[in-house]
């Protein structure tokens, strides 16, 4: 069985070490031939809307899923009509865009922070007496890792931001004054099994992840399932969907959902029966799903622009070390580690550890 | 850092699967194409003696270990001159001669059964007056899953298997009326870190492992490691060593030992802390050596000649799959599965399962 990816990255790469003990192969489409999971399979090399390449990818995969929400329609509509995508382009099309997204979460009953549409400055000027400061403004597509955003403060900060965008159409959302953040991560396969992960805690700094910590039994659980259910069944659902959220005042408010394997659920490896790598793809692949349930007590640690030494990072019980192969960069995901622990207190205080050892290589 | 592997079956597939997300490369030298691990590196395809292959494994690798003990006394010699090589040639040449382990074990206070050596029909029959039958004749060399052996149960016997080892050196073993079968994994680092895993109970059929089990606070984890130490310290050994052993009334009698990662430690990727795969990569490239405490109670079921579809293997809840990307053949290990359970009834339930759909595509 082959299994085709749009996108050679990490997750691409987790993916794969997940589906090869499932005894599968792997194709993968990215325009970078050094792209960390292209030694994992067979790598073609070039543009995600090459022609002959997406061609070739669903000629030869039996289905084809991605690791980036990004691709474009044209091409996954093209890879629809000739052989099995999952997640479907409908669910790519809504998380592309971050307006028709938050009229998703409304049309389902899903709360988001207030919001308005903004396609010209006066329109934000409009928008802020409604919303008022502080509040984040957001091109409408392309954004990731905090990418494409501005926060603002006063009617100072408009016109900058506004020129920021250079006139792609934008979202303006009120911030919220959340208590923390969560996300969680579901997966519903071809037949339509569901199954949920616990809460992952989310930490960002900087608008990129750095630390997610497992919540079992966490009062939200069933306010969070039941947000990210209605989007499966709305969206017809095939794969790992994650749905970021606010917690405000025992409330969750949905921030956005990746229709993909997420950062926040790199901890499942270790820390759940089976990963979100291993159940997105059991989900494509019309496989019964794997269990979810926890495994000790983890949390995941993000290595961001460089990484500590390995012995340094191995000599730290109960550290699993996942590196990307991937050449240090500012602001670049470089590795992950989880923390299995036997307590919460040990969790903590491993994960204090890590996170020291990972803000002293961190430039980002 | 790139790590050499002289053979490309499922042990080299395995240690390359937990070596990656190390960071780590892999080169395998192996006579076959399309041997399971090829995927997970580059590939040098030729015999393990061939000299420009063994060059340039020398020269590329930063060290090198392989996945079976039978490799050439001269390659392990030739290698060992141009690079690190771990565990070293001369714990081959212990394990690789039936005769000489069992010194080995003899000197070192290890029991064993009682044996004796066998080069001609005549020594043969010597050696069963004190025997005494029933008994089990081995050539010195080259067996493993039970092959090279003859059961001796009566003197019509001897004939045809002393004609069936076609004048090779041989030892006959007194067979041990054991009450189980265990073998202990132990993992030495170049720096001299020594951990063990907790004891595996084995269960055997036709010479080849079936199932295995991992015994947490298992009586005799402390005579087990107590052997398993002599041997690591006389062999001032690197790498994971694999010591298999009979109970008999309370003690522990030594079979064999296997200078690699071993197919009753298979249990450890899911079932302990780091797998055995992961720790002997650490072992071999001096670094902190990783926690080998049990998680949760689990066991290992092979599948032999065949496998069931992987549908009805994922139903199985808390079954982990591992394919080795082998066609089947008799007698041939082509997966296994490991439970992790949440207590010991139901992972014996649960192994129960398992082992029925192993012995039904099973045909060896």
């Amino acid at each position: 069985m082959i299994v085709g990816v749009l996108g050679a990255g990490q997750l691409a790469r987790m993916i794969a070490l997940a589906g090869i003990p499932l005894g599968l192969d792997f194709i993968f489409l990215d325009p970078s031939a050094d792209a960390c999971a292209n030694k994992l399979g067979e790598p073609l090399i070039g543009d995600y809307n090459d022609p002959a390449l997406l061609a070739q990818l669903a000629e030869r995969a039996d289905v084809v899923t991605y690791e980036f929400e990004n691709v474009p329609a044209e091409v996954a509509e093209f890879l629809a009509s000739h052989t099995q995508v999952h997640p479907s382009p409908k669910a790519l099309a809504v998380a592309q865009d971050r307006l028709v997204e938050k009229s998703f979460f409304f049309g389902l009953g899903i709360p988001t922070p207030d919001y308005a549409a903004v396609d010209s400055f006066e329109s934000l000027e409009q928008a802020m007496i409604t919303l008022g400061y502080p509040a984040i403004l957001k091109s409408c597509t392309q954004g990731y890792d905090g990418k494409g955003q501005s926060l603002l403060k006063s009617p100072d900060d408009l016109k900058p931001a506004w020129e920021l965008l250079q006139g792609v159409p934008a979202v303006v959302e009120a911030f919220v004054p959340f208590n923390r953040e969560v996300s969680i991560i579901a997966v519903r396969s071809v037949s339509g099994e569901v199954v949920f992960y616990p809460l992952s805690e989310n930490l960002h700094r900087g608008g990129i992840l750095r630390v997610s910590e497992c919540r079992t039994n966490d009062p939200m659980q069933q306010q969070a399932e039941s947000y990210i259910s209605r989007l499966l069944e709305a969206l017809d659902y095939v794969g790992v969907l994650a749905l970021e959220l606010f917690e405000v005042d025992g409330q969750l408010v949905a921030n956005e959902f990746a229709p993909r394997v997420h950062n926040s659920g790199h901890w499942t490896i270790e820390g759940a029966e089976t990963s979100q790598f291993e159940n997105h793809l059991r989900a494509i692949l019309d496989l019964p799903l794997g269990s979810t349930a926890p495994v000790g007590n983890a949390a995941m640690v993000n290595f961001i622009g460089g990484l500590p030494k390995t012995e340094e990072l191995l000599a730290i019980p109960h550290a699993h070390l996942h590196l990307y192969d991937k050449s240090p960069r500012k602001g670049r995901k470089v590795a992950h580690a989880t923390i299995r622990a036997e307590s919460q207190e040990q969790l903590s205080e491993l994960v204090k550890k890590l996170t020291v050892l990972a803000d002293q290589v961190d430039d980002s």
